[in-house]
């Protein structure tokens, strides 16, 4: 397995720059291709809250290497580590990926103490082997997504799970541009995802990057797509998977699945297992992000809503393992009763 | 019944002052309250094309105002109101009102000729018929809704069915309005209705005129505030309702009436017989109008997708009638197994 092909990989969301973080501005996108340089810590976790940064292995990988740099940059102590590692998750609460990679190097900082240069540098091997692991698992879980789409079908996708979510090939949309690659003839619709627009911004993008026959229609368009017969599939990434299978992910995901249940219509979810949450039995546990409401009351900055109206803005939503044909991860493709209280013994034995 | 309490009717979006239709420019709503001047056929075309005018019913009203009044500087003939006729009815093809409201005038009219100022005052006088019977209508049917509306409920809309969209007391919104005046309390979720905004523009700025405790949220939080239990029932209006109670509404409705469904929510169309198509058997035979997709590609104007991304923008779904918990006109509720063929007796013995 190679990860050098750039035109695989697509953009690099998430890069070390002369030992500096690099971050493409997600929020610019597709109309400026702007970087981000992460100066310190404050910097990351600004990047972090205003989604500079999104898609949630891109965020693990910003956050690995954000905090093994300010490990790096500082004397490192138990009290310190432990602080920043506490900061970094509190930054977005929702997706399992940031916690897992600022757990993975903090614990390897820690367990070097006292040794400065030691902890310093045990935190930047961890984040390399983080991002060598996230690049690994998405190809793997691309190719095992990939295998379920049909030559002809027409996949309906929701936010943003490509490269620039996941400094790889992708999760959802790495399935879907390994199918196209292989030679299957596919549709895109993609839907709009207010109300921040990731899948008019940025599926958009890297679907009509890779010469993907693609199509944008506003969320509440699935129905009428499905009951016209005209979707195959519905695939989408993920933030958080409970042991049950439940999963967390952008908004508009859960209207989705009971649309696609509703009209037998397969309803797939693609992400690594350092997106699996293996302490929760359900999704019941998963804090949902509410972010700010001016992102749904102005519209790209203007007024969209009379003043002073109020507004609602829940980030994700939960959808039960039971709505869920498969959940596609490096391991392969899982399917229901799910139960994925085995998958901690592969962590205690590594 | 009275319909001079302008409060209770609140905007008049169509109007005629000094021989003049003049409409409320609902494109420019809630940031300007500008009015549009029908000067000639013309204008009347692109403004319910361009949705200067919208809501069923409110076009209905300004075509049959605006044909009337065109009839009114001609000189008519047969050839003539036939014409303008088709002309008026293929400019939004969805909604029947508007044939309704053209079918109306023209008949009164052609059944006048051949002495033109007789037939001039016919199409005036079925366009006045057509405003009293609008809002006897509306006022009606807002009761038998309001009816089903409990106190501390929270219901879901879409779209706009307020004063705006009926030039009346309102139907989706006037079971509320009505609700809310008459002491019930009541909160409001309000979908954006994407890509158009009417629940963000309108929707949001008549229920504040009223002081009705409401919240915009996306298209797509629906089903999450319904798996949390926060959504008491669903209502919207309709453009078009075939005798099995199928109903064409704003694309997203259907999206609604399936998550409602699944959740075991009541999920109610508000709607005046003016809306019922008594030729149609089902929603199959109605046509969808797909508006340009620039409606989706741009964001207030500016950019919001790739340079070249292709969408699509069906205007309206078909919810089927066996989605729909009630049918509320001025008749009062109609429940399942829906069969309005009994409907065209009193029409024909009108």
């Amino acid at each position: 397995m190679t990860h050098d092909d750039s035109r695989l990989l697509g953009a690099r969301p998430v890069e070390i720059n002369d030992g500096v973080l690099t971050l493409i501005d997600q929020r610019r996108l597709p109309f400026a291709l702007e970087y981000f340089r992460v100066d310190d810590f404050a910097s990351l976790i600004y990047a972090i809250k205003e989604m500079v940064v999104r898609g949630a292995p891109a965020i693990g990988l910003a956050a690995a290497w954000g905090l093994a740099l300010e490990i790096g940059r500082s004397e490192p102590n138990g009290t310190l580590i432990e602080c920043l590692r506490r900061e970094l998750i509190d930054a977005r609460p929702t997706a399992v990926n940031l916690r897992f990679a600022a757990d993975a190097v903090a614990s390897a900082a820690l367990s070097a103490l006292p040794d400065s240069v030691s902890a310093r540098s045990a935190a930047l091997a961890a984040a390399s082997d983080l991002e060598r692991s996230l690049l690994d698992a998405n190809l793997a879980l691309s190719k095992a997504g990939a295998a379920l789409i049909d030559d002809g079908a027409c996949v309906l996708t929701h936010c943003n799970a490509g490269p620039l979510a996941t400094a790889g090939y992708g999760t959802a949309l790495g399935a879907i541009r390994l199918a196209h690659h292989g030679g299957k003839k596919l549709s895109v619709l993609v839907d709009e995802t207010r109300p921040r627009n990731q899948g008019a911004r940025l599926t958009m993008y890297e679907l009509m990057g890779d010469g993907i026959d693609c199509h944008l229609i506003a969320d509440n368009m699935s129905g009428f797509f499905m009951a016209r017969g005209d979707i195959s599939m519905v695939i989408t990434g993920a933030d958080r998977i409970a042991l049950n299978g439940d999963v967390a992910n952008k908004i508009g995901t859960y209207n989705l699945a009971v649309l696609a249940r509703h009209h037998g219509i397969p309803f797939y979810v693609a992400a690594p297992l350092s997106t699996f949450d293996l302490e929760l039995s359900s999704g019941m546990g998963i804090p949902i992000e509410y972010r700010a409401v001016s992102e749904l009351l102005t519209l790209d900055g203007a007024d969209h809503t009379p003043a002073g109206a109020r507004a609602l803005n829940p980030a994700f939503d939960i959808t039960p393992g039971t709505l869920v044909t498969g959940i596609v991860s490096e391991l392969g493709v899982h399917t229901p009763p799910y139960d994925f209280a085995h998958l901690k013994s592969m962590y205690s034995m590594a």
